[in-house]
């Protein structure tokens, strides 16, 4: 197994953002010429095309073109690039779904697809009909990424063997993201105490979705064998686990400037997270009342949501989620200081690197991502 | 070019079948022991099979092996099952996807899959709750048999050759088909006479879909070249647009026993058919006033339903449909009778053996399946 950094320098990140930018670019390019030459309506493309430019972090293609360094990948990047952004097509569809899924109306500080599609169908007689159109345009739209992110797949110039080594990667991934989904909505509403679902949750919906799959998917590309692939999950899965957890943190805690999301969503939904559960599985009976009456309550005030963040700081379950993430970034770096990912001559950023991006490690203190418990 | 008939004999059609029942339900086998390996909810792959369970005619598999055999395809069938039992799936996906856009409460005579987890979540306090689960594990078990159809696809066995020449179809035909449906949705709700507008929404979400795809999948799967791809266009085409006229007729004068569907549907969306297209055209003045008040009222009742019957009767609308398939199905025949697939010792029922099946040229003496206009 060859001895590789896993990321060379932060400004790779960049330049391999850029590079996924321009197959994402040309692909949708290429898809709106042939709607305009069949007389379709641009709607699909431009609206695929205003989500992906409206911000994202791109984790996932950035995260595969890791893993094919960590394997020692050399030659030609392009058929990667292309796989690197048919990842991101697939994240595309996964949020657009998932925000009609919670109808939620912001993400990445613009109007969600379904809800800037029933805007824009506005002039149908009746709201209702507007909503009917505006969702069932976000649904399609979502499926139409999903193919698509399949065609960049299946043309990105793949050997035989690459896409052996891949497609049952990429099938395991995407059955695992949507159990984790699934998983997540029928727990949604009705949170327990319950950790050890939660980091179930956390797991399936994020950390190998986010970071594994993504990694094997890169490196398996350079032909890793199993034994490599072992260990970059050894790696992979604390950081994924690190990265679901600042978000359920941010999901509770965080400035709708700093996440493009409003603050209230999750604690309105009522969504399951290892946060609500530690929360009330340490609160008192007075608290555990009022945690139970107050989440998932679609009408939550403002007022209500401080009183929330203040009743999950109290039980000491903020506190215990940030333990969670430290350890796991400690179990993330022991793995890299022990693995045989040396660093070659540049040194060895990769958690560094990622960390600004994750946010792993982004406390409190760090003011301006968090607004203050208080109203 | 060798010459085959298209289909053997109407026997063969029920073999094919029951091989991609039996493809399916293993596939589905496995997914739910590894759901339940996984501590994973047993919905998804209950809710699945029984969607598949429940009916459905199977056309797009049935198509996909006419194609191999017009081409000559010869030996294993087993991948080409699985690509047949694999085009199935997809339709599992843009049916249960398409009725959650619809939000149709009807299909295959069974309540749709989001009204039936809708129904199974009404524990949940408040309805709103349930209906936000069951259309959101609606959209999600859609999404999984996508995935599910691509995984089919992937494990099917095929060689590096056949995957070359069956990649490319299945892209276009999925972005083909999401157009068709998305060009259906923004004009549903406000049908117009552009007859023409209505007959290219026919070609894409249908025709093609259900008859032109699968034939040059499974041809392609024999090694079938251009030539012979362009024959199966010729007579795919006009097979493919009669059945969804018929369709279009069904869905406005169709029994409810026959068709599995409710019978104001249609009429209630106001979707935008060449049925509905012509009657515009030719309608007076008071016709298309009674027709647009109508078409597209959520609220339309039986009484009225009957009434919007009479008049898109009255226009000859509904004569000129009949008229069109009759026409297509010539055509259809006519391809055949001086194509290359000659017949063989066996007979060449294939537009008699799919009649039955698609009901091209079910007409209303046939009883039955239409009910009276007059309510």
């Amino acid at each position: 197994m060859a001895g590789h950094s896993l990321i060379s320098e932060p400004a790779d990140l960049a330049a391999v953002r850029m590079r996924v930018e321009a197959v994402l670019n040309d692909f949708l390019d290429e898809k709106a010429r042939l709607a305009a030459a069949h007389g379709m309506p641009a709607e699909v493309t431009d609206t695929l095309r205003a989500f992906l430019g409206a911000g994202g972090k791109r984790l996932r293609p950035l995260w595969c073109v890791t893993g094919w360094h960590a394997a020692g990948g050399r030659g030609d990047m392009a058929p990667l690039v292309k796989i690197a952004a048919s990842l991101e097509l697939f994240h595309a569809f996964a949020l657009i779904h998932d925000d009609v899924m919670d109808d939620s109306g912001t993400r990445r500080g613009h109007p969600t697809v379904h809800r800037s599609l029933t805007a824009r169908h506005h002039s149908r007689g009746s709201t209702r009909g507007a909503e009917r159109v505006g969702t069932g345009a976000a649904i399609l739209i979502g499926d139409i990424a999903l193919a698509w992110a399949d065609e960049l797949l299946h043309t990105a110039g793949l050997t035989g063997r690459q896409l052996t080594a891949v497609l049952p990667l990429i099938d395991a991934m995407r059955t695992e993201v949507m159990r984790g989904q699934y998983l997540d909505l029928i727990t949604t509403g009705r949170p327990t105490d319950d950790v050890e679902r939660a980091m179930t949750i956390t797991r399936y919906k994020t950390a190998t979705y986010t970071v594994q799959w993504p990694l094997h998917i890169g490196a398996a590309l350079a032909g890793a064998n199993t034994a490599l692939l072992e260990q970059l999950s050894e790696f992979a899965l604390p950081i994924g686990e690190a990265f679901q957890l600042r978000d359920d943190l941010l999901g509770v805690y965080g400035h709708p400037a700093g996440t493009g999301k409003p603050c209230l969503d999750d604690l309105r939904e009522g969504k399951h997270t290892v946060l609500v559960a530690l929360g009330l599985q340490e609160a008192d009976p007075e608290q555990q009342h009022a945690l139970r009456t107050l989440l998932g309550n679609p009408d939550l005030t403002p007022e209500e949501a401080g009183r929330l963040r203040r009743l999950l700081t109290a039980t000491g379950a903020r506190q215990a989620v940030e333990r969670l993430i430290e350890d796991r970034c400690q179990q993330a770096d022991r793995v890299l200081s022990r693995s045989s990912f040396p660093p070659d001559p540049r040194p060895l950023p990769s958690v560094a690197a990622y960390d600004q991006l994750l946010r792993f490690r982004r406390r409190p203190a760090d003011g301006q991502a968090y607004q203050e418990e208080a109203p």
